[in-house]
């Protein structure tokens, strides 16, 4: 049995993807701009086995802890059709290098895939970019395969080819048919805004929402004000949002994360009948930043901006220099404080970070009643690196002598 | 002493109006279409008086009945740098004419004039521009002006130009510098689209808004989508809504005034920092909308769709075919009920309807929680005619000796 254990990154876009040009192999109408977030807060994980004594192909996803039962059923039936697609794909490449024999059998052999995310699948936070990169990098190193994966993984969800790098990101929409050329590539590691921090707030409650593949679909077919986002909008700012990040501009690079991200909810409010995907709470969070921004501004403290950005869901990503990660997780508190029955010591995930007094001049921002229990929970991470390989027995998710799950792979 | 006085309309367009090409004289970047409303049950009335012995111009508003002094006092001043804008117009446009020797006194006396609205001016509906209609009309009235007054009416508030007439009314946005072709036009009578009727979902709460004023300018400033909207996708939509008119096709209307509302929102929220005026309870309205379209289309029933619009604020306005106002009156009140406080006899205002028992299909719709106190209040109405010129002594709000207000006309 031949067994490899990975992790992948969420990422999270500055620059949005949204709207493909050809459905089946996911070519997206626009290049994209991601930031790599911080695996030991967020990652998926994922063992692969292959063994000639396996009688079928075999896959789990997040057992059950996670996520309800029906969820899984359908996560595991979109799981299997993209699963097949990229092992397809994964086969195909390795058949063509020269291969040696051990190699030529392994891929005749069955397969056992366990996957598990160490975050909530619920809370709609891009889970599956990260599932779909860890799938398709565990498969690549399984078959040995080189070379670029992140068109493979693309063909799982769009997002997922840029959780196969680190740092920042930009997704090629690329010109061919065939989408060889719709590839991610790294354009900044990690540390190149230095000590950077994210903040997620996960919004309690969203509303029914349109699922992003129908959601992207329904803008292209509806929306006159996507035309120009695509051809001349999202262009510009692209090109704009690369020289920023090549200057090392952070107050350019927010204005530009803050515009795409309400360009995008534009053209998704545009769409017949419309997307709406942000929320009052989510409001309420974009409006304490643009607060937050004018007092630095006033003062000429243009570094310490923050930037918001919002996927296809209620939930707003905070872009914050690290130097003032701590006064601004004290103003998210006091405007967005736990309700009633949510835990306080569980309200901020991810890096501990003491809390600190806020100025006179913050604590008058927050135009919103300070309702209790807007937000589930906020993760405190940071930009990190792309997929890893876990070289310790104790990381696998099979048991190396069955090749099904360990009992405790859900709680991974 | 000589004495007006008139009532002018409420509108609500249906092809936005959003973004001025000239700040000073109003002078918008798009033409847009709009709806008069009855004015039975929602109005500004006006009552203007001009005396040999007044001393000085005099000006109430709403008496203290209907706004906090705070309010009052910013309405005043805003009124007034307007009202002598409009005012000197008037005398200009009389002083051109040849003039009988009493309007040339008339042209030197101090005038009195008192104006109420019959409806809540806190409500966020557009009291101004039947204000600043009713005053541009009263006092055209007064100086016996002939000719286009919507020009005027324009530079009090720009959307008070499509009050000074009735039905299905078109502002032309005008080429001239001087906005003399910037005028509204009737294009279609208050009975064009037989029985229909108005309900204006008046939402409880909103946040903290930008004005439309500030909102307009920093839209045309910092939306990249907005240039398109006016250069493009407005242009073409309006020309489409003058087909739908003209051919009464009442399908396609409601598409267009849908889109329409929804684009204008979208430039908003692309706004840099976003305006955003729709709330979760303007898009449960809207979502209901859309549901109930989608079961009249399956039954090839186009003719009883149901459209909103949303001017810059939360409230839905609806515009419902009367075959059907039963029906969607009873789907918004089992939706939207009242809440615990608030009297569900005078929850639903204006024209009374008979409620309807809803179809097994129509109570499936609404996937929100149909929670109590979401809206403040429905009012139901039906398009209307233009100003009316009131000739029975008892609509005065003037004393007729004293030409002060009348003790009541605070409750008009």
């Amino acid at each position: 049995m031949k067994t490899i254990t990975c992790t992948a990154p969420v990422n999270i876009a500055v620059i949005k993807y949204w709207g493909k040009r050809d459905e089946k192999i996911i070519l997206p109408l626009n290049d994209s701009i991601s930031f790599t977030l911080n695996q030991d807060e967020m990652c998926a994980r994922t063992t692969v086995a292959v063994s000639p004594s396996f009688t079928e192909d075999r896959f789990w996803l997040n057992g059950n802890s996670y996520c309800s039962v029906l969820f899984a059923v359908f996560l595991l039936l979109v799981y299997s059709i993209v699963l097949s697609r990229a092992y397809i794909s994964v086969r195909r490449r390795a058949s063509k290098r020269k291969l040696e024999g051990s190699i030529e059998d392994i891929l005749n052999w069955h397969v056992h895939i366990c996957s598990v995310n160490n975050f909530p699948t619920a809370a709609g936070l891009a889970s599956s970019a990260a599932g779909y990169a860890c799938l398709v990098y565990a498969l690549g190193q399984v078959y040995g395969v080189e070379g670029d994966l992140s068109s493979i993984a693309r063909q799982g969800s769009g997002s997922a080819c840029r959780s196969i790098y680190g740092g920042l990101v930009r997704w090629y929409k690329g010109e061919l048919d065939d989408g060889t050329d719709s590839v991610a590539q790294p354009i900044a590691p990690p540390d190149h805004f230095p000590n950077l921090r994210i903040i997620i707030c996960v919004a309690n409650a969203g509303r029914k929402k349109t699922g992003s593949t129908d959601g992207m679909r329904q803008t292209v077919q509806t929306s006159r004000l996507m035309e120009y986002r695509v051809k001349e909008s999202v262009v510009t700012r692209t090109e704009a949002m690369m020289e920023a990040i090549q200057d090392k501009n952070w107050s350019t690079f927010c204005d530009l994360t803050i515009a795409d991200s309400n360009e995008m909810h534009a053209v998704c409010l545009d769409t017949f009948p419309p997307c709406v995907y942000m929320t009052d709470t989510s409001h309420a969070v974009a409006s304490l930043v643009h607060q937050y921004n004018e007092v630095k501004i006033a003062r000429g403290d243009l570094n310490h901006k923050v930037c918001y950005t919002f996927d296809a869901g209620p939930n707003a990503c905070l872009f914050v220099p690290g130097a003032v990660v701590k006064e601004v997780l004290a103003l998210l508190l006091r405007t967005f404080p736990p309700g009633p029955s949510q835990s306080p010591t569980e309200y901020v995930k991810g890096i501990p970070a003491q809390s600190a007094t806020l100025s006179k001049e913050l604590m008058s921002l927050g135009d919103e009643d300070f309702e209790g229990g807007r937000l589930k929970y906020l993760i405190h991470t940071r930009v990190g690196d792309g997929p890893r390989l876990m070289l310790d027995a104790e990381s696998s998710l099979l048991d190396h002598t069955t090749g099904v799950p360990k009992p405790t792979n859900g709680t991974a």
